[in-house]
């Protein structure tokens, strides 16, 4: 005899699919749905499809949006854009409040290793954005790992050409560390990237 | 400006509901719903409302079940009655392979401090089964804590001078642990509940 009823061994197998989610988590989550009242459970399922159906890409910064052009794009009038390598980073950088310009969205970085090349992720778009010619400066926002170094190698040596200023986000001990704790690599980088004070 | 477009900030909203999920794994969840194809999205909606609205408790047991009773109840023939606090517990039990009998899911228990009294679990249902005069045993595996022993007692106390056998599922030290790592209480109830070899 099998252990759960259809409904909530489906419901469980949904769930397991989200990241992080095992087997017993799912099934904490599959009881708490059926724990719901009907209003709260159709509520849930709503906004599944509705943030499926309704949340398109900006095709001017690739950003999530829910029209054509995302919010961003639409208000802010800036000269500066900052490359981040997927949505979420966007919303990281807008949680700061420090930010006022504008965004691009690569949807990926150069990974041979994984098959991804320059033209696989949305460098064209920024190229063609920067073509307009408003453009003053590139603040290069990709992760501090080998694909997202190399992407803001190979995108500053296109754009460095035309005349554009280009920067890459500081890398060193995070604030709040101890230099005893702190990884190795990363003090390595504050020493390479020291100041003057 | 807020940071998340409207039907992002729902679905987090409402993945940050299920337990132990705060804004973080919550955003997380949502990014993967947003990245899954359209039907992957229907079929997770689809198994909420579909879990929410054919699970039902079996009206006998009370346990989760697709119909009017469910699929232990209506196969197997037991004298024996294992009492839980909630559907989950046969769950547990049943992944064992141990247990052939019936079970009885009182949907809480006992806990005056909360304000659940004797008769806000189901108790009668309990009773009315014993009634009918084919039980011979009934084991007690509710938790063991101060609510789970209580409400243990409270049944027993019924149950016993109707001369069924009643019994409680045995507590000490976790198999596999170290004497010293265990803790107080289980060790406690170990030396108390000894068996003689």
């Amino acid at each position: 005899m099998k252990v759960y009823i259809e409904p909530i061994g489906k419901l469980i197998n949904e769930f397991s699919k989200l990241p992080g989610v095992g087997m017993k988590t799912a099934q904490r989550y599959a009881y708490k749905v059926i724990g719901m009242t009907d209003d709260e459970a159709k509520d849930f399922a709503e906004a599944i499809i509705s943030a499926k159906k309704n949340v398109r890409y900006c095709k001017i910064c690739g950003n999530f949006s829910e029209k054509d052009v995302c919010d961003i794009c639409e208000n802010r009038k800036s000269d500066t854009i900052c490359v981040v390598k997927e949505p979420k980073d966007v919303i990281a950088i807008e949680k700061l409040n420090e930010f006022n310009g504008v965004y691009h969205v690569l949807h990926g970085t150069i990974s041979p290793l994984n098959g991804v090349g320059p033209n696989d992720i949305n460098i064209k778009g920024l190229l063609s954005r920067i073509a307009e010619g408003n453009v003053k400066e590139v603040i290069m926002a990709t992760n501090p790992d080998v694909e997202g170094e190399a992407t803001a190698m190979y995108i500053t040596s296109l754009i460095k050409p035309l005349g554009i200023k280009v920067t890459r986000i500081s890398h060193g001990i995070p604030v709040g560390t101890d230099l005893e704790y702190a990884d190795e690599v990363s003090l390595a980088r504050a020493f390479v990237d020291r100041k003057t004070l």
